[in-house]
């Protein structure tokens, strides 16, 4: 899991290089590498790094929500090598009717090459994480760890995992019901049950939507849906939660993995050890009292 | 999987350099970073830091199928280090006749330092993917996961695996009688069965050609054919589509190592899935009925 | 393990580009890229990569050992990206009595975009290894070779391997008590057992301390605590020691999982060979003997 | 395993600016990138990169075959990060008498830092390469493919591996008695079995000199010599057939421990298999006879 390439100088002079033929407004809007349109090429690029989003698989996409219109979304396009993809290349919609503002369709054909681009599959549910949970970003991973669990817990339709640190990079949700929202208000704790729910995968992926709907719904406290034999979809407040969640769970992943071929389980029962340790006492106590009746 | 390498305005800096000592019309040729010499330059950085092509394994080729002339082909050397390779070190041969028209032999020795470079040993077997399937490039690496498929499945002369959502990355190939071509209709679909024949190595690399071709002609629906103890041959329409069809295969085989490892079947028997249902289904029914009786 | 990017040119562009909203003090400072503050950041983009410090996790302090303080702690802090650290963003405190010298809420808001940092939470741990052993550098990683091993060997308070070159890496420390002090006297021999602790995680990572401390005392020999489903903690000398100190433990943690799976002993038992050796020379003497009676 | 970076332009920039404390004619020497001083740095990084020399741990040496005297040997340094290795801190010695030309305690005290330098441990190993097989150059690994086989087969004195395309990366060594000199008389073919001779550590690896060189003597097919729960030499006729040689050995201790995890032999016995073939042409040839008789 390669760093960010520190190397900004560089970026800058090739990415003025790439740009000079857009129009002068997105030109100067793709200078800042901050912008979401960059920072989906740059999370692409890392997760190509970490075998997430090979051959074109996954997607990302992020809302504008530290910018002066929270309600833009941008959307990586369907089918492109993830890891080569240009800010100009993102599908704009605008929240809530999904108002399409902009496609890379509009492009010059200079920067294109005439490639007809076509608006991720997994729009529909991205959009639903960003309806349902008010999302920041949301990130769709072919992760092999992620494919993994759900094939060695195949009849299962929820992955859980306890007792690891790692659990704490993730958030404690709540469904509070005054503002009929799910919120956060705390992370994890170390001894807490991380939740993932699994649903089933589809021949087409627009159709997992209801699924992954029942599953936000069912699991207030989920920031993510695992698919079987396909992937998962972790989101978060903002890009750079959506980040770290993803990177937190696919730790905890890969370590589940390992510790089921090892046959650790996966959820530490701390009440059996305690009923153990009480059952413990009380035969300890008999076996004082007995020896004091002896005595 | 490391992404490539953002900084193009240095690699520009670093290339003029090095081209510097060959003939203007060369140094002109090499200067557009999507020349196919220097696709396969970048391909073959990224194959090398996968551990597909070290130690001077595997090779690669491209057609310049978006040329002015399409029946060119550049052909890596054998036997160098292909992380190191430059665009000036290919062999260029014209199609249909596969005359050869430029070797990095005629080099000047300032950069070649007199090294004698020999055409790769797989030269016949790219050219039975161009002959016999219109290909735009041809891939061949040494992978771990394919050479251990082969090994695993040491008795079998195919690989398949289906109901993994990263198949959807690799074409649907029908044969066409009326063009008698193997034509692209659409991609695989998540419950399609993907099948890779798997032929036998033989000492010498030129030997496979025989039944690679076998191979490619019994297996309409192949885009690529696994070599047992030795690796893979993965080719498409494009050199971006090869190398996407590399990724996706090679994630698939990872995958079927980790499944066969765990017992879990590579082909998802769904006809049996379906019957045990209508079994189940008629038992129940049985039972109800019965009840029904009963009361 | 990606190599540090010689790149140091391009580094000091970038670098002063964003420190230019610091004060001339502080910029001047972390001009330096040997600054404590500057190998913190570099660190973390290492151990990023090797997946030790992904989502937040893990932390590190470095002790300006040759500075003109070396009292002077540097500390990253809590839950923010590891890769993606600033100079600016360190605590720095004051060693013996940890004086809060600077924090990065007191940098401009135009850096900190009023993110409010935390100091963190391993403080008390790190001010642990400064003041009983005289670290020059405290590394604390989440790394799954340190978490597995404590796993695998759930019942043992203690890791330990020997007869593996790697360990030469590794200090040999005894107490010396007229200085009471832990002193390095010279490496750990190829034949020598490394010695790890295993401590129980807490539900606050500051809860540690006294556990931490204990191992500490116990373990005189100890470079390092492992802490049970939660990661490692590693100090050395200086901030190298502790770098090559961290790599070599996690080498030998990786081995160590495999030599498990494998049903290698960890340990190898020398005297029990020599014993049986002997058992056997005397088994032949007697058998020598006999069959001189005989004769 | 990434690909060297290509930004030669930017290395030439930090080069000359870490370099300008040394005298003129040094820094005239290491201005050139492909002096073996140099590619022992950049090798040096790439190993880094695969986990074979982290913790200060392996070492190289080339001899400078291709320049003006090619008796001149460059030696890594003992005990230092071998990803941070910088050209002026190699010890320089003349065959064939070992006489010391160069050490980096000689350098200006800006740049070693008063570092007191001390040769590799390893120098009598490499110099055992030199004298009696006229190796280039010859790199040690801590690689843990190494020291796992060394572990999975530790009653075996020697590794074996026949019938993997990727041995034909290796030479064919054949001992010439009328020059006394083990040559090089082709590659291994695909069908060869690759020896690798497996000695014991010993607590001091200056020790190894006397099983080291009985083991070239003993196997003159030999390039390459593990050693038990430690690593690995190998040595090439240049840096760069070291280099690949080292990867392909790599590669395939690699795949040896993923064949022997999944149970399949090493080397495949052609003889029992035709033999096998053979006593079923038998009785088939029977089965056809007695039908005939039957007809």
């Amino acid at each position: 899991m390669p760093a960010p390439c520190n190397c900004k100088h560089v970026d800058k002079v090739s990415q003025s290089t790439s740009l000079a033929a857009l129009s002068p407004e997105l030109e100067k809007e793709f200078a800042n590498p901050l912008h979401p349109a960059n920072l989906i090429c740059e999370l692409c690029r890392l997760f190509y790094d970490n075998n997430w989003v090979t051959g074109t698989g996954g997607g990302i996409s992020i809302r504008d929500v530290e910018g002066p219109n929270p309600n833009l979304v941008y959307i990586a396009p369907s089918g492109v090598q993830k890891e080569r993809i240009q800010p100009w290349e993102m599908f704009l919609v605008e929240l809530p009717d999904e108002k399409l503002l902009r496609t890379p369709n509009d492009i010059p054909d200079e920067l294109t090459k005439k490639y007809k681009y076509k608006p991720s599959a997994c729009t529909p549910l991205f959009m639903s994480c960003y309806k349902m949970r008010d999302a920041g970003a949301c990130i769709h991973t072919h992760s092999q760890n992620a494919v993994m669990i759900t094939l060695l817990f195949e009849n299962q339709s929820q992955f859980e995992i306890s007792h690891i640190e790692q659990i704490k990079a993730l958030p404690k949700l709540v469904y509070n019901k005054e503002s009929s929202k799910v919120e956060k208000v705390a992370s994890l704790e170390y001894y807490d049950t991380l939740t993932i729910p699994i649903i089933e995968n589809t021949p087409h992926e627009e159709d997992l939507t209801d699924s992954l709907q029942e599953a936000i719904k069912n699991f207030p406290g989920a920031s993510a849906v695992l698919v079987r034999r396909h992937g998962i979809y972790v989101w978060g407040e903002t890009v750079w939660k959506a980040k770290i969640y993803n990177e937190a769970i696919d730790y905890l992943l890969e370590l589940a993995i390992k510790m089921y071929q090892a046959g650790i389980p996966l959820v530490k029962k701390v009440q059996d050890t305690i009923e153990q340790s009480e059952i413990c006492c009380n035969k300890l106590q008999d076996t004082i009292e007995q020896s004091e009746i002896v005595l």
